[in-house]
């Protein structure tokens, strides 16, 4: 459905078709959160994996449906693995996405995201703060989150407005939505589609998950209660993806 | 009771004895599920340690009870740390349980897993995939955890039937399981009636969990208190410990 | 407020300043808990940050406003990293807090701590094990946690007597305290007074999240929740922080 515009059906089948093929997806994951990314990947569908070992990273990415790069606690080793992560994910033609984590607070962590971005990510994904310094990104699916989610690519411009302030609370939630949007566009070539698909759902859940919860630390279970359960119905009456060029 | 059938009698018993003695547990385990391993390990009654620090290895295992070895975010550090580690458990006599996670992505991690055995483990551990890669074990408890769990050493065959669905949507439910059977051996000879205790206690607890809980983000902590609060009574009312032989 | 005696009414101003300034804390946090102790520090009001990796660490602890050290799942690379991190905290006058996680376990660690102890930390916090091999701390904030915290510098001596026993069965509580504190000193001068305070609003909390738990796993979540929620009337109704020389 390239050059289509993301719908709620959209998002519903994506998701069900995620359910249905179980895509793999490696993550090069801060090690902050990779617990609560990999449970976001698994209950959506997705089967995770995680390493960053040097010795192991070919078969893993080999094996992989999409891949997901996430600058966070980013040390040398890791530089040097999400490198050669990156060449077997374009040799190959998967899909993959760049979460360049607080470049905010690092030049050299926002350089070394420069360099991967100039390798053709699928998409980049970051908040205000971080897609400011990355600037313009040609070619490629560009997302800023947060209140309201923005993204576009050459023709397309997207806002999807569901989501709710406990996720800014609960650390890895951005994250996480970057390993579920790996996951969407393993099954959906056209990535703005599966990247607006994905941030929709999750959206959804994190309105849902706020009814079952008393604050941020009962949130995050209920999310993922949210994600493993979600119906189709309750997103196509949910989710509200919109087109911003309008 | 070496050679005696183990059943939900002997798997109350030994879980009272963790409770009582506090065996500590050392963990080679990989970086996505340290806490919630150490928190599984707590509740049921050790003490858990997570370091993997080449300085620090020896003092840590040379005062714990057992030792789990993790094979997950497997990299070159790891691999050294894990050899000083096996070296002084079976130096000492402390038994260990090896966890072959993820061996049928990875030929470099298969062989590692094999030079491990060939070190004699008191334990393997793994899944139907990653354990028919590892073949047979002669003098090892061989154990395949799954919907039903197989265990089994040179004379005995026990299945257990306990667990429930969401244990595969919780990442680190069988890495957890892991250190609990590490506890588990540290107060129990026996490694075959160790380990089927300490899967039947985790299964039992799944199930009573699952009715305190809407999904598999709920599951998680329901899970953990499960057993913390789990009775001797409860133990023998649900295990369902079967010989296999029959 | 320097030589004052902290009370539940400071700890309740104190908390509000932090939800007003959201001071940025930078962890250097052993891998277990860095996601628990990231979550606490923004549930209650802070900004975390947590990479360990040498080529970063100047441009964090640059703009942190102050620091956790935790010497948790340490590793040679961690070492330098951290006496990093304190040159520059030193350099810049930013408060930090040294945790000397399981000194008792090893020789190496414990003289690692005596090191980062003899740089001049503002506060060093451990459980009894671990502070009475530290020992005395001259012109340092002494904290020994347990079921109560005793709290001490050159003139006054405190004693808290909040928290819940479920706190132990919780890998993590005490690092997430460590947190807390620096979030709390960032915004308070008097380290004595900013560490009582965080410490009575982690304990007033652990007490109010029992409520709502039916054991450890239910706890953490609801230990978080009522982070977030806390008011200062609930502080100052519950907090119970007592001049130790009386």
């Amino acid at each position: 459905m390239s050059g289509n515009f993301p719908t709620a059906a959209t998002a519903a089948e994506i998701l069900d078709c995620v359910r249905q093929t179980r895509p793999r997806v490696h993550c090069l994951m801060n090690t902050v959160v990779q617990k609560f990314t990999a449970d976001g990947i698994t209950v959506v569908g997705g089967i995770p994996s995680m390493t960053t070992s040097l010795e192991e990273i070919e078969s893993f990415v080999a094996r992989a449906d999409a891949l997901t790069v996430n600058l966070g606690t980013l040390d040398s080793e890791r530089r040097k693995v999400i490198r050669i992560a990156i060449e077997i994910a374009n040799a190959s033609g998967k899909p993959w996405i760049v979460d360049p984590v607080h470049v905010d607070y690092s030049p050299s962590r926002l350089a070394f995201a420069r360099e991967l971005i100039a390798l053709s990510p699928t998409v980049v994904r970051g908040n205000h703060a971080e897609m400011t310094l990355i600037g313009d990104v040609p070619n490629v699916v560009r997302i800023e989150t947060g209140p309201v989610d923005h993204l576009g690519d050459a023709t397309r411009s997207v806002r999807i407005v569901n989501g709710h302030p406990w996720m800014a609370k609960v650390t890895g939630t951005g994250c996480l939505s970057g390993g579920v949007i790996a996951a969407f566009m393993a099954v959906e070539k056209d990535a703005l589609t599966a990247a607006a698909s994905a941030l929709a759902v999750t959206g959804v859940c994190a309105e849902l998950a706020a009814k079952q919860a008393r604050g941020p630390g009962t949130f995050e279970p209920a999310f993922l209660d949210a994600l493993s359960e979600i119906s189709g119905d309750a997103i196509i009456n949910h989710a509200r993806i919109e087109n911003a060029q309008g």
